[in-house]
């Protein structure tokens, strides 16, 4: 692939790029042919064809250009969790980081030549912590409100948030480093499942000390873990 | 208390201050008064009656001196990981975040003042971030060593450090919230609880499909969820 094709980000679609798919594209060239460092928001509009007003009329700074997508992605989020008081809490959040997945997957060679450039670069590195911790807050704060008025229901809100944020970088930083090839999908899917399988109950409260009666289960020994923990749950009163 | 007792780090021990200790109290106290932003190096060291390198030995930078006491921590928490090869995977990384806890608690109007400093300066918030970061990678590298050749070792690695994590910040910002009331030992070992509930037989790879034999549980129906689910897991030969 050429570095030009693979840098127009969302602008993969057929028809003329946007002003705003140019800048990304100019600043991608630039980066790979000398360095992030190296090159100035100048040097991109001049590539671009555009004046510096057009370029921070889009971006911020430097730095936006290398993520122009998150702000977008963080408002789909936002709304996606808005919408969703009736979900199942934990389902909810897995659906959410998924929309971040697609980010990274509408554009593989992309995100992979981000995600090399991001390694080198320790600025761009604290900007995409910055980037994932307000991922997480959205996430913690959907699950905060779903859990209110439950007992440690802030605590398990951030633990979960946390875990799905893990369980999806996980997933996609394997995907990335092996170039953008394999099925991202199904690998942050099977990373998903495991934090659905250790919390996906974590919306119910505690039973408080109860009759002192006694529950049976049985279960087949090879029948998965957190399939068995269900019904355990659901036995106990408690699903 | 005054702003200069609370500014000495962990100077709270008897005898003079050392000049690391004393740098730390003059940048804090001129951070409370002029604010942060405002507050220069030559601002620092003028006040502490030291030289500019002096301070730039101690500190590479302004944002260093917040966090004196975190390079140390790591280091301390990077040990004592190295010499857990031998505990349960999941303990250990617990007993690691309450180093960090403890830093906070040796000094709490210290670490009460930071905080606030922490809430109103982005730039301090993305240092904080970058440190939390540092923390985790710790402790998901000690689990990734500890779950080398487990079925999704990284995963589960990566997924409980972030856990353990959000844990521990959940209590410990609750706490600094407070101004430094209440019991943060009690708070933080309540949260990791939480999470060794959730993942404390994470190490142990799941079987592969088994015999079709059965296997039957009897619980008290008050019984803790977490407590039943360890039984069930020893029952079905994965505890």
């Amino acid at each position: 692939m050429s570095s030009s094709s693979a840098a127009v980000g969302r602008g993969e679609k057929a028809g003329k790029p946007t002003m705003r798919e140019a800048l990304v594209a100019a600043a991608f060239r630039l980066f790979l042919e000398r360095g992030y460092e190296q090159t100035t928001v100048d040097d991109i509009v001049a590539l671009a064809g555009v004046g510096r007003r057009s370029f921070f009329r889009y971006f911020p700074s430097k730095e936006d250009v290398v993520f122009p997508d998150h702000e977008r992605c963080l408002a789909d989020m936002t709304a996606f969790l808005a919408a969703g008081a009736d979900d199942e809490p934990v389902h909810r959040v897995c659906d959410a980081a998924r929309l971040v997945l697609l980010m990274y997957t509408e554009n593989p060679a992309f995100s992979v030549q981000r995600y090399r450039l991001t390694r080198q670069v320790p600025g761009l590195r604290a900007y995409e912590l910055s980037v994932v911790w307000r991922y997480e807050r959205a996430m913690a704060g959907y699950l905060r409100a779903r859990f209110a008025g439950l007992r440690d229901g802030t605590l398990r809100a951030d633990v979960i948030a946390a875990a799905v944020v893990a369980a999806h970088n996980n997933a996609l930083r394997s995907w990335l480093r092996a170039d953008g090839k394999g099925d991202a999908e199904a690998a942050v899917d099977h990373a998903l499942e495991h934090v659905r399988a250790a919390f996906g109950s974590a919306a119910v409260p505690p039973v408080t000390e109860g009759p002192d009666d006694v529950v049976v289960i049985v279960s087949r020994r090879g029948a998965p873990l957190w399939r068995v923990v269900q019904e355990l749950e659901t036995a106990l009163g408690r699903g």
